[in-house]
């Protein structure tokens, strides 16, 4: 449960909810009271003018990491190899030398988000034996920092593997005592070496803290649809419906299509969610097949300028742009789609609850000029104005407090 | 040949060409005098503080069609169907519905890509048997409006095909003599279905103006190969040796490895360009190999928020990083790759002479805020100072003159 201001009253007037025709909106004790056209308020209500903008619900990350973010930081001169455990070796040594401070990182970040209209996040720190738990106390602190107008969900991630370093699953079991609101698995064959007993350690882990479970699959065709169906033998064993996800699941852009299409029946059977990136440079899960099968699809940025990656800026509506782009949707139809799995159905992914733009919804408002979501999605414009839990947090793309 | 600006010496001062040292850089009649520390300039000079800026030249886009672009108009509600055809059709009636005006929005297109640093453009413009030569027309004179800060070459390209729809050849024809830069041409398999005839007959117009060549290539995997042999063949036959470019290419990313190493090879040795827009739905040419192979390599946009896509931005920075996440260019060299597209190997490939940032190039650049090369091209930040043919054109982002 999200805090939210009580204080004033606050009435958006003139805005065109996802395009559709003029309303105000009134929130009341940071929650939208009522929606509809020339809306009353009391006499101290604040009020904002929307000019006619389009409204949009607070964006919605569904996978990022803030933990390891060098967001703000000097430059840092990428020379990393090109296989994932250099990435993972290179980041170990990163740290150990930089001092690198998850907390700050990680409330920079969340903040720039923030005045980007990302209103709930969910983010995947850090636990290994080198770090301890450092990392996610920091992103907890950022989480807390927040809490009253961002709603971010802390995955305890086991980066370099949970079974290769002796201890990680207890870090692991003491991150969720510790808050994290959610348990991170990482490739089970490719980085664990041993995937039945890594996924039985992990679901071990979920059971004892009743967590939802997270799972970066990275592991291409035959291999990771291997790893995908042991997953899913242990949702439905340890009766997880609607608490597992998978991030990435590049093998289901690999596999046949009858192969790929039981695995997503499976998936619809057991609310397993697919969280992608969308990834320009290698095969993606199909994005209208998962949703056609009835997978829920969440879109989310993976890491922003850290030591694995260069890319990536805090503006889900860039994210949409590019899911967009990688899945070639250029009608206005499609378009909504892109934006649908930065808003709907990742919150919906990810668990974040009363989302939306009916009364009774957190006020998560994201205000920009646009005709339509089709032209918010490909022009990503600034964001006029950011109301988060029921406050103004930003306006012209700068957060009101700085 | 551009002309260019006579007029008082333009001093920037402290400014680091592609993130080296500091120079200060001497601009007199549109041209670079010098590059050095502590220039001194004549009384009269006008002076501009480059307070440590980095130093890009001018970006050149190697592949729009600013002919066709709504940029700046009402938002246009794509429901337009999936297939190559269904796009050609759509903009045909669009456009007789719409009375399209190709001269103006040319002109609002170049200008926002000017704004953005873009001091050199290849388009393509549609000639066609219902246009006639009147989008031509439109983009020959925003070529001339703009020929003292903007080098624009007109690719006169049959959209519709060159054989389907008889009088086009004559068309295309007429085009050249009107003072069209390069002959466009279009899938000679796909789209003509007589693909030595077609390529004849274009081969044939190309001989008598002693025009360079463009083709768009769609053509998948087998096929593609095919017509590009053809295309090979032809530029071998015709002695157009460094003359003949290929848009998309994207059979090259289809093909089995020796296929496609055989005829990189070939382009190679012809000097055939390979321009592209690296798009993240579909196979592409493989960058690395083309380059290695001694392929010049070109970025280019393709259309930018018209009937066939909504997606682009007049910025030849989003479009280096659109390229650096195709191909998955994470390191700082890498990232240097993606700039290198849009800046000297793009200027090589579409044949734009005085390119650079040394003494005797055109006086074109571009200062952004950014740590070097591989920042700027994942944070397309805003051009601070644009110079062009020696004139200070636009600044933090907008033009000087609106
Ligand atoms: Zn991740
Ligand atoms: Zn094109």
């Amino acid at each position: 449960m999200v805090s939210v201001s009580s204080g004033p009253e606050l009435l958006v007037r003139n805005v065109r909810p996802l395009g559709g025709d003029p309303v105000d909106v009134l929130v009341r004790e940071g929650r939208i009271a009522a929606v509809g056209a020339n809306l009353g308020a009391s006499p101290s209500a604040r009020v904002e003018e929307g000019d006619g903008a389009l409204l949009l619900p607070g964006l919605v990350e569904g996978h990022t990491h803030l933990d390891k973010t060098m967001w703000g930081l000097d430059w840092y001169r990428n020379d990393v190899g090109p296989q994932l455990i250099d990435k993972i070796d290179n980041e170990r040594a990163f740290r150990e030398a930089s001092g690198h401070d998850a907390g700050a990182q990680s409330l920079a970040l969340a903040r720039a988000f923030l005045a980007n209209g990302t209103t709930r996040l969910r983010t995947h720190v850090d636990v290994d034996t080198q770090a301890g738990l450092r990392h996610l106390e920091g992103v907890l602190r950022t989480r807390s920092a927040l809490q009253d107008v961002q709603q971010i969900q802390v995955v305890a991630f086991p980066q370099s593997g949970l079974l290769g370093r002796p201890g990680t699953a207890e870090l692991l079991d003491r991150s969720m005592a510790a808050g994290a609101d959610v348990l991170g698995g990482l490739d089970p064959c490719a980085i664990d070496g041993d995937p039945v007993r890594s996924l039985d350690v992990l679901f071990g882990i979920a059971e004892r803290h009743a967590s939802p479970i997270d799972i970066h699959l990275h592991e291409p065709g035959a291999m990771g649809a291997f790893s995908l169906g042991l997953i899913l033998d242990r949702a439905e064993a340890h009766g997880l419906q609607g608490r597992v996800a998978i991030s990435h699941g590049f093998c289901l852009g690999e596999v046949t299509q009858p192969e790929r299409d039981a695995l997503l029946a499976r998936m619809a059977r057991l609310g397993v969610v697919l969280i992608t990136s969308a990834p320009a440079s290698r095969p993606v899960p199909p994005l209208m097949a998962c949703r056609d099968a009835g997978v829920v699809v969440v879109g989310g940025n993976d890491g922003i300028r850290d030591t694995w990656t260069p890319y990536g800026v805090p503006d889900m509506l860039e994210r949409a742009m590019l899911i967009g782009l990688r899945y070639n949707l250029r009608r206005d139809d499609e378009l909504a789609v892109a934006l649908d799995c930065v808003t709907e159905s990742g919150a919906r992914g990810c668990g974040f609850a009363d989302y939306g733009l009916q009364p009774g919804c957190r006020a998560d408002l994201v205000l920009v000029d646009a005709h339509g979501v089709a032209e918010a999605v490909v022009a990503r414009p600034v964001r006029r104005l950011v109301v988060a839990g029921g406050q103004v947090v930003a306006r012209d793309g700068l957060m009101r407090h700085q």
